[in-house]
């Protein structure tokens, strides 16, 4: 008997099925001991029936969600439509009505996921979601099986195609932001509202997603504190170059010996560091543990066929789990009690880009200011004065965030100094 | 009840176990609901026993492999010892006796594999290894579960950590191949015989196990061509530098028209590619697939904290499944009919580095040579002549192996050209 699947929702991911079916259907049905079909297709109204079915596609389309669930065929339904609702409210009747779920909603998850993970549990039910987090690259699986046997203590990553496409080129071909945004919306990476992807929100909500299969520990998307690109100018890009890095933005939770840290900050990355070389629209997730030491994956963060493939390793996996009789496990078994960090106990190194009056004693005075907060600089450079205003590169030792905040507040005081940007520094 | 496991030999990889059992047994007992214990330890005799006593470790130290098999208590066994004989008598021993079988030891799996596996699903044991290709990284169970869904059409792979150590040290340090060989032994990276590692032996063990992964298919290792590092001279790394590109030794297996094609050459490896990038003892295996397009896994090749969380996620993989009953189930589950591919089907693109008399007319004639085999240049490069002998370097458009054979003995029999290297070149 054939795996009967419905999809929600039939745009650009969703049309990855198909020919995922068509192009590796004997490896899938050999995996399965069966074959999978598409039962029924959720769609808006008649008008897009109509597109669909003009273009070739024969599927049993519906306009009401209740011709899915109420369908004693349909095991699997794959929720494809994005967004919070009605998503939620399809994937809880569908848990309800008795199947499982896959989905590719990071937003979703990452705000609701627990009751829906909740919901699903309680009814011995699969809500996988592998193409959530780094569309291509299967991370939560081998998170979730291959680092059981491991201690992971920090989890590094690029999680934003859109943003690290536009880093890439302010890096490599000197863009400006505004530039790179342009021609990012002009390649349909970046959609005309692109606030999500350049100011952290989609990876912060992907930090929130990893945190639970890194350490078992789930986190409310408030809690990532997250910082975008948008300020990140050609001056801070060169000046990383010249220091020795590569700026990206990047999403990272660690174990701290008070709890869980979680945040998304543009990112000066050693040039020499696996992650330097992630380009373009690539994403990649860097592990480091107490057992495997360092590893990372990579590969497309989203696209139709990456992300569809991930989908359909979900789907095969409950199909496997349905023949061996466990699918009630969860995606991710891994859970335990951990708290949120102190922010004293939340350190990194930081980049400090700051502009003052060209004038005698600012680098004394802001050496002061720093001193204050019982923080030292680890390189520190000054340019060249321009229309009488100087600026002041500060590459800091480990500081924590109550030195940050303070540092902050004192040069936000400050009449003279005016704070450009400030950034993490990735080191030892 | 814990879960006991026995280990055959107490080497380096061996002793990681108690480490990890110390520093995330919490973690591990959560996953299988029961905690894992070390009921016994083979080691060779009474010194050795009476070394690792006083050394601290309060095992039941057995010298007998009889006493491990007959013990009702010991339900996974897992071999350490390396190298074919006894191991592999001891895996049949303890798959007879019932027990379920880990092991690291590659160069065991590529030669007797198939026996190993056959014996052990006729009796629906499980026969685990996922350390035996590149240690620490997850790959072997991430193309048997993540990939279910995809089509691989190229596996490329850094999988021998000694000789990308001594190559990224020929590289970034301009060393010779002795001198990088002698560091690498003083490092304890290479072996007093370094055969297997250098000559693309153990990368070629490699390769015929991910082949079984990767494309369902087992490959003889005497299927696999293989050739190692050891001409390589600071010339030819200078080259491919100047070229554009950086040499690695290179594991890669591929689907062609014919059949599935599976070598370890050394290989010009474009800058930009990510493979490129991965320096030291660190291994990457970069798959190349229909749906999700490019990945790649990065990690320690080797070592023991590595393996031992390798060895240690297979043995919580079968603890888990014995709980869920399904441990019968092999570790790959993908396998189907495939035949090598043509010689005429194997084509990359070719770097040729030949010495010629510094005499007018000879460029001609060795043009004429590779044209009489349909192979034409993509670059050629003629350096100033030294001692009356010049260099040609040529890098071809893609040939295959036919035209290669022919190549290799039209040059072999020319008295004035001598041929100084040739390896694969990674490009469309």
């Amino acid at each position: 008997m054939s795996l009967k699947i419905a999809l929600l929702g039939f745009g650009t991911v969703a049309s990855g099925i198909p020919f995922l079916l068509e192009e590796n259907g004997k490896k899938m049905t050999a995996a399965l001991g069966t074959d999978i079909q598409i039962s029924k297709v959720l769609v808006r109204d008649e008008n897009e029936k109509q597109r669909l079915l003009d273009k070739g596609y024969h599927y049993d389309f519906v306009t009401s969600i209740d011709a899915i669930v109420s369908d004693p065929d349909c095991q699997i339904v794959v929720e494809l439509m994005g967004r919070i609702e009605p998503a939620k409210t399809f994937i809880l009747k569908a848990l309800e009505a008795g199947k499982h779920v896959v989905t590719a909603n990071k937003d979703l998850i990452a705000l609701h996921g627990s009751e829906i993970r909740g919901f699903a549990e309680a009814r011995n039910q699969a809500f996988y979601y592998e193409a959530a987090v780094a569309g291509g690259i299967p991370i939560l699986r081998t998170l979730a099986n291959s680092f059981t046997s491991d201690k992971i203590t920090r989890v590094l990553g690029v999680l934003n195609g859109t943003s690290n496409y536009m880093m890439t080129k302010m890096v490599e071909e000197g863009w400006s932001y505004e530039e790179a945004l342009s021609k990012a919306q002009a390649l349909g990476y970046a959609e005309s509202d692109p606030t999500n992807d350049v100011e952290g929100i989609d990876a912060a909500y992907k930090v929130a997603i990893l945190s639970q299969f890194a350490f078992g520990t789930t986190i409310d998307f408030e809690e990532v504190r997250h910082q975008g690109i948008s300020t990140i100018t050609p001056d801070d890009v060169a000046l990383a170059q010249q220091l020795g890095y590569v700026v990206k933005l990047i999403g990272s939770v660690e174990e701290k010996e008070s709890g869980i840290s979680a945040e998304v900050s543009p990112t000066f990355i050693p040039k020499e560091h696996p992650l330097a070389s992630v380009n373009g629209v690539m994403n990649a997730v860097f592990v480091e543990s107490i057992g495997i030491g360092q590893a990372m994956f990579y590969g497309p963060g989203a696209g139709q066929k990456p992300t569809a493939t991930s989908v359909m390793a979900d789907i095969i996996r409950i199909g496997r789990r349905l023949k061996d009789k466990t699918v009630g496990k969860p995606f991710n078994e891994f859970k335990r009690e951990a708290r949120l960090a102190d922010k004293s106990d939340r350190t990194s190194h930081y980049y400090f880009a700051i502009e003052t009056p060209d004038q005698k004693g600012q680098l004394l005075r802001l050496a002061s200011i720093f001193n204050d907060q019982e923080v030292s600089f680890q390189q520190i450079l000054q340019q060249k004065a321009n229309a009488g205003r100087a600026r002041l590169v500060i590459i800091t030792h480990m500081m924590n965030q109550i030195q940050l905040d303070n540092l902050l507040q004192a040069l936000a005081d400050d009449q003279e100094f005016k704070l450009l940007n400030v950034f993490k520094v990735l080191g030892e």
